[in-house]
């Protein structure tokens, strides 16, 4: 387990905790949501992933003495907050989605429940863990959907931000179905199968392309990629592979594939294809890699292109792409000290859902997901019910069918800041990952303006927002 | 200093690692250049930072006893392969840029020479470390440009790949020239300073806004920045400011400031400006935040917006815009057993600079950078000298005029595997790097279109390339 620091955290929510301290309200009951307003990469969902690392911090928040010694020589304490820190654990509540769920906008993924200074304090690591790792899990979605049956492979180390957060993305990428990494480092500590053959560098290193290959297949007999793009793929590359294909059948041995990662890869794997079909070698799997996500995998798809292997890299440790780059999940105040609470602003994008709430998934008899509700959470919604949706609720409302089953899809993941629900079992998560994607309305998963999964709110939690509203905006 | 993992690399860099050991020839000595092909960001320049964590994980790079049980479990390994790692160390040595130097396209930001084995299993690390907090330091250079004389905080930490990546963003926007974060933790161990009020959250945990605003400054009555966008900005916020920046004046304290954060930030900051200055408070300074990046802030500025201090966060942790989220940067053998390498591909960007090689930097009498030149090791450009562009060498020649001084800007930082020269303070790179921004051409930090600044290759690297190309083709 990564250890952190208990600085983990911005400086505002340390100016904060001192002023709640120093009013005497830091231990005023509080209870904030974590949650998304926008689906990432123009998509229609995210797949929620970061829970572990985060309940790791908190769980184990703790001031040293030379945490508390730096605090001190900023001048900004008093000693009697300083003297508080020493003390400070979190011993809270949290309440969230499984990792590895389909999560929606505005949905309370993540719900905290404490004093105003514990929930406070661990907004940004709560934000840091969840927001990546959720980001990259549905990157890898939906990369592992362009890819279809096709495996694929994650190397974006060179291009993560630094070394966790390499690993950040084989832990993430894992969860949303790219089940195999090139990350050492991930392998061992978090038990991810790693994978990888060799660079332009093996084949410059020899007098010649042949040698090269030759000396490979010698050292890798059962697991002999050789990587044909260093001088000239379809002239040099490509026959020297499939000499040595044939040098290895004689050996009794089997050429296990190839790997181009440059140029135009649905014209140059389907020539490939051809060239080893004709030698006899239908067997040769075909590796591309070369600045690919979800949009590539599947235009080289759709033009025929003979991929068996797809190795992912910058695009996924970057989550490049329209709306992606971050998640912009936020952590805003639900409720406090008896009282529901609402956040407005000039921005009616940005305006929160109050008070303590339940999130429930609809379900239809086959079992596909039929629509998501958010309610109070005294709230049972029920058939029947009419629902609004969040964002508009003037525009649209539904009344919820008879045939659907409802299920409360969060769990009590920590008590009093013990970890009370864990699952380390990354195979369980990414299993997780596969079954709700099937589950989605037909259309979520296209790449290009999806169906959008319906999010609804009760009347009850409806009427509470527009009520605060009219009472802030007096 | 933060520790690695030894594994802290790609797999494929061990596979091939067994492969030059199974070979006899990783004790091969070679060399390898690190560069990247294009400026991130469509600008001209990129600033150099990264290499200090860099040169920490090749000084202390070594295996150990969970590291080679967990290798053994993976049973791709010889054991005399798994006991020559036992004992494997970087040996070699480094030349490289100063971090804060700004550099450019294809220049051999660094170059490691050593065996085959050494050289070759560390490329990951390296451009894990200097691929992201170069982009990060570039991305900052053209934030703090874009605020001109304004200062500019940095708060990206909840956005970030991680915790490390969270001191990664951190310590490469100091360089990059944001003197101030938001992470505590950034503050503790690199010693940068810390900065940050309140969140919305504070103002909801109070009965009103007001009661929130007059009790941060009770709390806080030397630094005291009010968030006044929670409600109504200059409905409820900037009056409920003014009013508590009256009863602070009457107790003979000075409210500090105000922050937006969200809205049109050109609007509202100059309507908060001029109410301020009507209520007789000239000197309340505007903090800004909401996505902030160079473009915003160079339109907001344009626009005639009162931002005297800019917070910086999704945009910068994630580096996004056009040409973002990645720096690209390689890692290319250029030289090995005596002989100049060449990679070719069947891209002609990816053609790479053959051999050792020095890096020039040609010097105006009045101290501004005129242009790069990049020879072979043994090589000293001269007045006079006809040059080339490495990447169109039948188009471009140059003559290097009679009146500028020539600088061998690259440093030889790591010999025998011990770091030689240490620049562990982070001050000195941010001001290296402001220096090195006011001596680039006229019209290089020009935001869209800028100058390009010229690179240029000598007639003997010319000449090696071409003949290598051809044997190579041949």
């Amino acid at each position: 387990m990564q250890t952190y620091s208990p600085l983990f955290s911005d400086f505002y929510q340390l100016t904060m905790l001192a002023g709640y301290f120093a009013e005497g309200i830091h231990e005023t009951p509080a209870t904030f949501d974590l949650y998304f307003r926008k689906p990432p990469f123009q998509g229609s969902y995210a797949v929620f992933a970061g829970l572990k690392p985060a309940l790791d911090f908190l769980e184990n928040l703790q001031f040293g003495d030379d945490d508390i010694a730096y605090l001190r020589g900023l001048n900004e304490f008093t000693p009697e907050f300083l003297d508080f820190l020493k003390h400070f654990r979190f011993r809270g509540k949290v309440t969230a989605m499984p990792e590895g769920t389909c999560v929606f906008p505005r949905e309370p993924l993540v719900t905290v429940e404490g004093t105003l200074a514990e929930t406070q304090y661990v907004e940004t690591a709560l934000l840091n863990c969840i927001n990546f790792q959720t980001l990259v899990a549905t990157k890898a979605a939906r990369v592992t959907t362009a890819a279809g049956r096709k495996s694929v492979l994650e190397f974006g180390l060179r291009r993560a931000q630094g070394p966790d957060g390499g690993l950040s993305v084989a832990r993430a990428a894992y969860i949303g179905g790219i089940r195999s990494t090139s990350n050492i480092w991930a392998g061992k500590d978090l038990n991810i199968p790693v994978k990888g053959t060799h660079a332009h560098s093996w084949v410059m290193s020899f007098p010649d392309e042949l040698t090269a290959f030759r000396a490979y297949a010698r050292c890798f007999p059962k697991n002999c990629i050789l990587l044909i793009d260093t001088y000239d793929t379809l002239q040099s590359g490509l026959p020297n592979a499939i000499t040595v294909a044939r040098e290895m059948r004689e050996r009794g041995e089997k050429l296990l594939g190839i790997r181009i990662d440059s140029g135009d890869l649905a014209y140059l794997s389907k020539e490939v294809r051809k060239a080893f079909d004709a030698a006899g070698f239908p067997d040769v799997l075909i590796t591309a890699s070369s600045d690919l996500d979800e949009y590539v995998i599947d235009s080289v798809n759709r033009e025929g292109g003979c991929v068996d292997i797809w190795g992912v890299g910058t695009r996924l440790a970057t989550c490049a792409g329209e709306g992606g780059g971050a998640l912009g999940g936020v952590y805003k105040l639900a409720w406090c000290n008896g009282l529901p609470k609402l956040k407005i602003t000039n921005d009616p994008s940005k305006l929160t859902l109050p008070d303590r709430k339940k999130l429930w998934r609809l379900i239809n008899p086959d079992g596909s997901f039929f629509m998501d509700v958010i309610s109070l959470e005294r709230e049972v919604p029920q058939p029947g019910d009419r629902v609004f949706d969040p964002t508009a609720p003037l525009l649209r409302s539904r009344i919820i069918p008879d045939n659907v089953r409802f299920e409360s899809i969060r769990h009590t993941v920590m008590e009093n800041g013990s970890i009370v629900r864990d699952e380390s079992d990354l195979a369980c998560l990414a299993d997780r990952c596969v079954s709700q994607l099937e589950r989605l309305p037909e259309g979520s998963l296209r790449l290009l303006n999806p169906h959008l999964y319906k999010v609804a709110i009760t009347a009850g939690l409806n009427d509470l927002r527009t009520r605060l509203l009219r009472e802030l905006q007096q």
